[in-house]
């Protein structure tokens, strides 16, 4: 492999990085090369049979003309009440103009970043968290400070006087609560509680994004920072948490089909930005979306947890035959990742590098996750698309590359 | 009606004003009211055999785990090749990495005001333009300043000092060079090399927007602006033209698909930004926009073209036996609209009021598409939805408010 290792891995958190690691996972599609890197929901799990269903019942006389035609940039209504109805029933009483449909939770992301963003602004993110959001809020030149959400955060004045020294304001605290991408980590309530309170400290918005959090496989739910704003503030138009929700890693990713919570001041705004970026997500999309989330949510969601989770089973002993002493990993409750912390001297980029060369897998180093470039001696490993012998025999080999580079 | 029309029509082009527009075409769809205002295609047009067969055979056993699946920022290949292949047919020598796919041109407008524009920048149009253009690029906050490219646009240095006067620089230009929404003009080859000029000399890049170019309906075809710059520079990675292309006109609006064609340096910019705001386009919609391309573009372009050639024909010989004297109009030979002037002293938005109450019939005023507001005794038809009878009806009920106004 002739790949640049420290140009892939020296730059700062950004734009390029994100497209770099992108770059880099699509090197790594090799038959040959077991790959934990990519963090994709496996194909063979897509309900295809009811997208099948879908589209010829949308496509069928008496509709195809309005799903082919051009729609109103908040969403095609039925998908937004059904979006309502399970937003409340996860303790998050709302409305359809609580809803806007997105092109994935990424262009949520994104809007966020355009609508709250000015150059110099602090934006709140873990170290480590998810690239994309990275990737969208660059754009908009923020500086980057750091949420500890599980230890206690700093002080609303630390927060504050640090923002202001930038030449900006903290405006928005990012994170996700259950199974996150890239740790695996959930927060537990109190956490929630505390960070709610910061932002009502530092009257900010916090962006909650739950892509994941469907895919739990034990454990108890823990309510959404949108439910417990709710809950605090009594009217979720009362409230500071703007929650981004995805079809992706339940029905399919492909679609590319999320929608935003939020207070309806809020969504008003996103609707104008929403016409203007690219008028509405597609009709069809959304027509056939809705028809599987009516006829096939509940049993698909059923499906992917119960593959998952013996995914993550598979991989979490695994771990715990092959890892040499002096290496930790997350136990996660859900999801699709596991995060891995090397002794402090190991750096994830180097032992990559390595682990291609010399035993044909391959993870994603955790330093391309972290704001700061810190985090070199951590690693992703995704159990979404591997199978239970190449999870035995990846793993296996992950043990003695590290072995050897200790 | 209880429409407050100086709150629609009073303020300043923008964000806003757009969005009222949408707005008020939501209003008018009534049953009883003969509307030539909306500009969008006939869904009856739509071919819907063709579509059906295309899901059908992308959600096939397969092909749909890709369909459902995520995929890269640029865009399906095999849809790129297509659209490359169509490029050529045009006078436009390029390649796959000259192309990206994009949410329809709207979003490839918002993409290239992110690019392009700084806060107080200027951005050259055309007074009228494309309402959904200047809604794009106000996200961005430029300045606009007039091109005037059929009576001779001002000098560059004119446009520089004003545009440093205002404290930034010019950016681009922006226009639709056949059967322009609104006023359906056609620029002459002449008056494309001559703002190739004006870009040259003032080192900008040109916006063609190519909507609805396959929609000529007599006369003959102009070379786009890239074509002509390709030619001018010998090689499409050297041109300054960036050109936006959509299937809404000619297939589907529904599935919000259109391509930007550029120099390779500026298509790999436009990745990342892709990467960042969406990730990319829907696979499947990409695939099954593949196939009905690839089967049907032809048969269906001229289908269309053969009823709006009708339908145009149709509202200039009613235009012809109703209009009083003292109303002028444009004889499009292509695209969707009609672009009525008024007598100096009358108000389309005034006339519109009054043609609702007395008439029942609606059309969209003028003014909203000019930057400054100006246009105000001037009024946009559209012929693409209306039937014979609607536009003998309508069109003789317009002649007479017109009348009882002057």
């Amino acid at each position: 492999m002739a790949l640049d290792w420290e140009a892939i891995f020296a730059t700062r958190a950004g734009r390029m990085r994100a497209s770099e690691i992108r770059e880099l996972l699509k090197l790594l599609e090799q038959p040959d090369i077991i790959s934990f890197a990519g963090g994709i929901p496996d194909p063979a799990l897509f309900p295809k049979e009811a997208f099948r269903e879908a589209y010829a019942s949308v496509l069928a006389n008496g509709s195809a003309g309005a799903a082919l035609q051009y729609s109103t940039s908040e969403g095609f209504p039925p998908l937004r009440d059904w979006i309502m109805r399970q937003m409340q029933a996860l303790g998050v009483p709302c409305k359809p103009d609580n809803i806007l449909i997105t092109s994935g939770s990424q262009q949520a992301l994104d809007y966020l970043g355009k609508l709250l963003l000015s150059p110099g602004d602090t934006a709140l993110v873990t170290w480590p968290t998810y690239l994309g959001a990275l990737q969208a809020f660059n754009a908009y030149e923020p500086r980057y400070d750091r949420l500890t959400p599980v230890h206690g955060n700093r002080t609303p004045a630390a927060y504050r006087e640090a923002a202001a020294k930038a030449g900006g304001r903290v405006k928005f605290a990012y994170l996700t609560p259950d199974f996150a991408n890239p740790t695996g980590e959930t927060l537990d309530q109190e956490a929630r509680e505390r960070l709610l309170d910061l932002a009502g400290d530092l009257d900010i918005a916090v962006i909650e994004d739950t892509a994941y959090q469907s895919l739990r496989y034990d454990g108890k739910g823990v309510p959404s920072m949108l439910a417990l704003d709710v809950a605090r503030r009594g009217d979720i138009d009362a409230t500071r948490t703007i929650s981004c929700g995805s079809f992706s890693k339940t029905l399919a990713p492909g679609l590319r089909m999320g929608w935003i919570c939020a207070a309806s001041h809020v969504i008003r705004k996103l609707v104008l930005m929403k016409q203007a970026s690219d008028l509405h997500s597609p009709t069809i999309n959304q027509m056939a979306m809705h028809h599987v989330a009516e006829h096939a949510f509940a049993q698909q969601v059923e499906k992917v947890r119960s593959a998952y989770r013996h995914r993550r089973d598979h991989m979490l002993a695994a771990l715990q035959r092959h890892m040499p002493e002096g290496v930790s990993w997350t136990r996660p409750e859900g999801g699709m990742f596991i995060w891995v912390t090397l002794p402090d001297h190991l750096d994830g980029a180097e032992l990559l590098a390595r682990a291609i060369e010399t035993a044909r897998i391959a993870f994603v180093p955790g330093r391309a996750f972290h704001a700061d470039g810190t985090g070199g001696n951590t690693l992703r490993l995704s159990f979404s698309l591997a199978s239970d012998e190449a999870i035995d025999e990846g793993i296996k080999r992950l043990g003695r590359v590290i072995s050897e580079a200790l």
